[in-house]
């Protein structure tokens, strides 16, 4: 028995999104049946280290499958980008020890939500930011991920109905990168989040860089207190890389 | 009578180009239709700096129109996004005087082409970036990159089957940059280009990157000697500026 680690880049836009649905296609659907015709049966498996939603990217989300068949994990790269449509491709494959879980084992991920400031539409952006009409303070919007880095109890940064009991998670690290070009970008570090819960941030954020909240608001907020303002959209939020324990490798 | 200079933006991959053809949509067509529906007629022609080539994108191609109809430049610009398509826009839109000309006003052009080095698709970056599969001497490219500049007679870096007589032009700049997450970007600036001279000059390059060529080859296309590589896609190539004397706007 082999277990393999795949990396996957994907451009969400097309897809319901990673978790195999009844309706739409899903990334994972698409993956599991190019390895199936790799390996020549109906599909293959595959345990991802997260599920992205409707429209979200990923450079490098992970998942593992077992065969017992031999892999050459290079031509399996080649092969299954062959099989795969333009739109989703394997960037890396490797033979990975039994202890080995891409779900399970990930000990963080990142991501990155990109936003562009500008009272026009930027049609070489629209794929993969979301577009804010107005100037953002980016000292203002510093200050408050500062804030939001931690452990903190984020059952306010949830999608609303979610009524999950466990909501402490920790922020490892949320950096706010100003380009200089009219793209800013969200760098969120974490060992795992609620659902939605990275949206909400960078959409806190955003507010407090228009003025609209302040940093008293977002320790309201960490308390508990659900501010209303709209969540991201997704197709500004990707999947950048999942970090694992060198144990794991 | 009123002339207005509009900074526009699109995505090239599903346009025939920039210029009206009888087959395919153009950007230009787009464009002067959006036009003739905010004015209320069938469509207002435009004179553009230059034409992109099927596949091309552009950050900042620029024309001009002349109106005699009063004009808000900025209700004009979001009037306009709001008949274009998703992959064109108008980003920006000023009141010129009557001696600007976008075209033939035009002191310099900047263009970007995109690669990115993986043995692997990407799919995030395919729209706007052209794949290369090996690793490449950065500094060499410099170095080449460096013997383009200047006013050279460039007669070997056009289409073949071009047979303009006069084919001196001068590149202002060609910098290599090595982003560090395995995009490189050919930034080239120049006053006029030849037909697919940017592209194969960029070609260029990166035969030389790769070590099929060397700087002596470089020399040698400059004295007129065709040398065989392939014209990169045209889908990597981005126009980004249209630069203008102070005295035209």
């Amino acid at each position: 028995m082999t277990k393999v680690k795949l990396t996957i880049e994907y451009v969400g836009t097309d897809f319901c999104g990673w978790q195999s649905q009844q309706n739409g296609v899903s990334v994972q659907d698409t993956v599991e049946r190019a390895l199936g015709r790799y390996f020549g049966c109906d599909f293959v498996r595959i345990y991802a280290a997260g599920r992205t939603d409707v429209g979200v990217h990923a450079v490098g989300q992970t998942a593992h499958f077992v065969t017992d068949k031999s892999v050459n994990c290079y031509k399996l790269c080649l092969g299954l980008n062959a099989y795969l449509p333009s739109t989703v491709a394997v960037t890396a494959a490797e033979c990975v020890g039994d202890s080995f879980d891409a779900r399970f084992g990930a000990l963080s991920k990142t991501y990155c939500y990109r936003i562009y400031v500008s009272p026009m539409r930027r049609p070489t952006l629209d794929v993969n930011h979301t577009q804010v009409y107005k100037p953002l303070d980016v000292q203002a919007m510093r200050l408050a991920a500062d804030k939001l880095v931690g452990t903190h109890d984020f059952a306010a940064f949830q999608k609303s109905g979610s009524n999950l009991k466990g909501t402490v998670r920790t922020v490892n690290s949320l950096d706010v990168a100003d380009n200089g070009d009219g793209t800013i970008y969200f760098w969120v570090n974490g060992n795992a989040f609620l659902y939605n819960q990275v949206r909400l941030m960078c959409g806190l954020l955003v507010e407090v860089g228009k003025g609209r909240y302040t940093l008293d608001d977002v320790d309201a907020m960490l308390g508990g207190v659900k501010l209303k303002f709209r969540t991201l959209p997704a197709k500004g939020l990707t999947l950048e890389r999942v970090f694992y324990g060198e144990e794991q490798l």
